[in-house]
């Protein structure tokens, strides 16, 4: 892939933990796959479950995928991976993840996806989630929050329809 | 305040910005009051709001207070805060606010509150929650999350009793 | 130990594999003695080494002290650890052991140290060595680096003097 | 560029403050020319100076230059950084930088670059230094420390031969 100026990056978060052969496992390859599709560049935390099969997804469509990796190497991550940041950081790196990208989708995801909703709604980054955890602000603090998808494209093009005044 | 071996830290979480005239401040600092005379020790992220309220209740009750700072500088800190540990590292420096409580409790909160809840559940912490955020997970990954408490009492003394087995 | 406003924060940086019977653990130790003694409050990276015997010296002249430690749990933490503050961020906690100092002593030292005498130095914190490494700058960048002590008294008296005008 | 597996990623390493016109800004600018040549992707802190001239050279030859930034923001990423990494993490970043290269090359440097040689040899990254730091250690920890180049050209095939081994 051929980095232009004004490449998108759009950043993909959900749980490691996630079986080959389930709904949300190839949901998360359809993000993947249309996130390359519209020559953006994914980003994720570089692991497995879902991490894994959006790097796949973008990959299969000739896409590039960067992993910023918990651990001090570079072993952990899938073999989808293009550009591996090993950061040592743990679990401090999901800000880092959502920093990098212009929007984040949201697929499913377990608690550490639930710090990465945090952190995109602390730094305005457009958040889009589909099957992911619901959030319900105890007051009305914020007027925006997660905004649903209900399929793959829809998130994708929502992403970067949302993230085009920001960049 | 005399740190003994076994003394407990318990981590207050909330908003930055609340009314010093709010019936969350007030909350927040019966939190603080609570956890000092209990001879606990506050940790906290240092600043204004929750945070500062939370510090003002423990010191009136000469407790012991820790502000797990955002900034390089200790002139952010509340005046409440006794022990300041600049991070340097913004809003990364929540998941240490979390690593350093046996339990945390939750009052109110913004979306920063809302990564530290996602890091609580991370690192199985026990987890108090005052009028703030509704967690929903999407599938039933976890049987437990949030523990509601109604009163600055009540959520001492569950964090207190939840935390016992974990030190 | 009783926090007063005004107290000062000593750090003290050292490699955490130092033979218990060897010269640099008790010059470490009566470092950590001489900080306890002019009631200032012990800072390190809360390990083995350097960092144990100088805690362990704070300790036994009734002193406080913090440990911020790599991991995200507390074991780790040296037996002389009043206030362990887990990070989760492996070496980068580097950066905050130097900042929650108002001064910093270096004592013999690893590479893990030369992390710390380089943000010592970044962060313009008084900074004083004994039997550490040797800095060349390459250019006159720098007209005060590593301020040399021939003794523990004399790095601590240096430490305090030095960040007077800092707090 | 078209990413394969097994390219490498070199580090580039020095300081920010370095006049356009100087010998160091051409010395960096050649590390990164040679960088590019070799396909190997470049990886800086984003920033102006050293990581500038070296990002400047590796994109007029077509190279691919990776920038872990301080910020939370990209804007403050030089002209020739292609894909920005904005970590908020302030100069606890520096870690990621060193972390992320098959190996080092220092290149002149100020003491944020004294934390990245640290950082390197705390993690056995190959270290190779032109007109750089000189490090004595106090004691013979290490009889292998940084590995002098006396040329552009030497110190990037230093750092892809050392690196060899090590992916």
């Amino acid at each position: 892939m051929d980095i232009k100026k004004g490449y998108k990056k759009i950043s993909v978060i959900g749980g490691s933990r996630i079986a080959k052969d389930s709904m949300v496992y190839d949901l998360a390859y359809q993000v993947g796959k249309n996130i390359a599709r519209n020559s953006a560049i994914l980003v994720c935390g570089g692991l497995g479950g879902v991490m894994e099969a959006a790097c796949r997804g973008a990959k299969e469509e000739g896409g590039l995928t960067i992993g910023i990796l918990p651990s001090t190497e570079e072993g952990a991550a899938n073999s989808w991976v293009d550009i591996k940041i090993p950061t040592g950081l743990g679990y401090a790196r999901n800000m880092l993840v959502v920093l990098s990208g212009d929007a984040v989708i949201a697929v499913d995801g377990a608690t550490g996806t639930l710090t990465e909703i945090g952190y995109a709604l602390t730094f305005n980054k457009p958040l889009i989630g589909i099957n992911t955890w619901k959030i319900k602000p105890y007051r009305g603090i914020r007027t925006s929050g997660i905004i649903t998808a209900d399929s793959a494209e829809e998130a994708v093009s929502l992403a970067l329809e949302q993230s085009s005044d920001t960049t």
